[in-house]
């Protein structure tokens, strides 16, 4: 029987391309189904009671949920096709490291890029360039975070850059002009057919950040 | 050659205590290094310059930093000795699952229920006894978290068992009469050596609680 491999998603969600992208990279067929996270359905209640939130991974009607333990299941359940963690235990802790710095630093400060104001707005500008400064330190000169291949901590962080335009529009300051590294290797990622695929046009979130601050009553 | 382990620790710290536990359970000889957290030692700044937190755990003289990938890197290094994450992928994200949530919501109320006042207090004995009530459902009627055998979710929770009392004490209220089966079940692990080898009496954390807050400006 062919796996059934559904996914709960929200289209800007930098989570839920974690997850597009690992799928895409182990080329396993999955049903997309985006979620209304103003109004919850029943089975992403039923399926993430816990925390309530995209993405969840439902394979063969079981959930797997957070972003970074999809990618490592998805990893560990297709061993096939490119591998997404190094297998020496050493560099897997370095890589679980940096998905888990970034879960940690970089998508805190990012709300208050496109939905912040004032000194807040300053503050949070001057946080996230010291965040991508640190990654930019960690990447070096490789071509990925894990070297010469596309992986792990390549995925944890490759969905941000897409609200990077919204980041820099909302909050006046240029990426590019800071961390010119990330964004090198930003548009590098961007080559692979499993990245392009999983994230949304850019100017596509930018256009959708006014409706989000409105449901958020943030405006 | 013989494998150089040490860890820089911190006695009171439920994280280093979980990191303790791992290398306990598969019988590995380490070299404990007490540091002081508010004059942060050479080695520390060194071996974990991008959080300057404990625990490190160092092995042949590479750094591992954040406790719970630590207890991983230990599983997959020293694979002989009693197994702490289950081989099967869907039961190791369940168990990854967990840990994160222990991470993210155990430890972040805690400090108010020995350092908060007041209604901030009053809602932190709320959240807390929430967060446990939640991981009472997980555990059901199992003797640990992954079933008969003691593991990876369990590790990453004991630790804060022997802040309790002070909880209790400093926050005026009983745990055991909310959730007298998470007390259970530490009282079963703590009838484990590694536990019971790692974990520092609960009277002396109450008795040092008054010079924490001291330390910490809280005063």
């Amino acid at each position: 029987m062919a796996d059934e491999v559904i996914l709960l998603d929200y289209w800007p969600s930098a989570f839920g391309m974690r997850t597009r992208i690992a799928l895409e990279e182990k080329n396993i067929k999955f049903e997309h189904r985006e979620q209304d996270l103003f109004n919850k359905s029943q089975i992403l209640l039923e399926m993430n009671p816990v925390h309530k939130k995209i993405p969840v991974l439902i394979h063969n009607g079981k959930p797997v949920c957070e972003s970074l333990i999809q990618v490592e299941y998805i990893d560990e359940t297709w061993p096939g096709g490119n591998s997404l963690l190094p297998s020496d235990p050493y560099q897997r802790a370095q890589a679980k490291f940096w998905g888990d710095f970034i879960d940690k630093k970089v998508s805190g400060p990012t709300w208050v890029l496109w939905g912040g104001k004032g000194e807040e707005q300053e503050a949070g500008k001057k946080e996230f360039i010291e965040v991508l400064k640190t990654l930019e330190t960690e990447l070096g000169d490789k071509a990925y975070f894990g070297g010469e291949t596309f992986g792990y901590v390549d995925i944890a962080l490759i969905g941000f850059y897409c609200w990077f335009d919204a980041y820099e529009k909302f909050a006046n300051f240029s990426i590019e002009a800071e961390c010119p590294k990330v964004i090198a290797w930003a548009k590098r990622c961007l080559k692979r057919e499993s990245v392009a695929k999983s994230l949304p046009d850019p100017d596509k979130i930018t256009k959708y950040v006014p409706e989000l601050k409105k449901r958020l009553g943030m405006e």
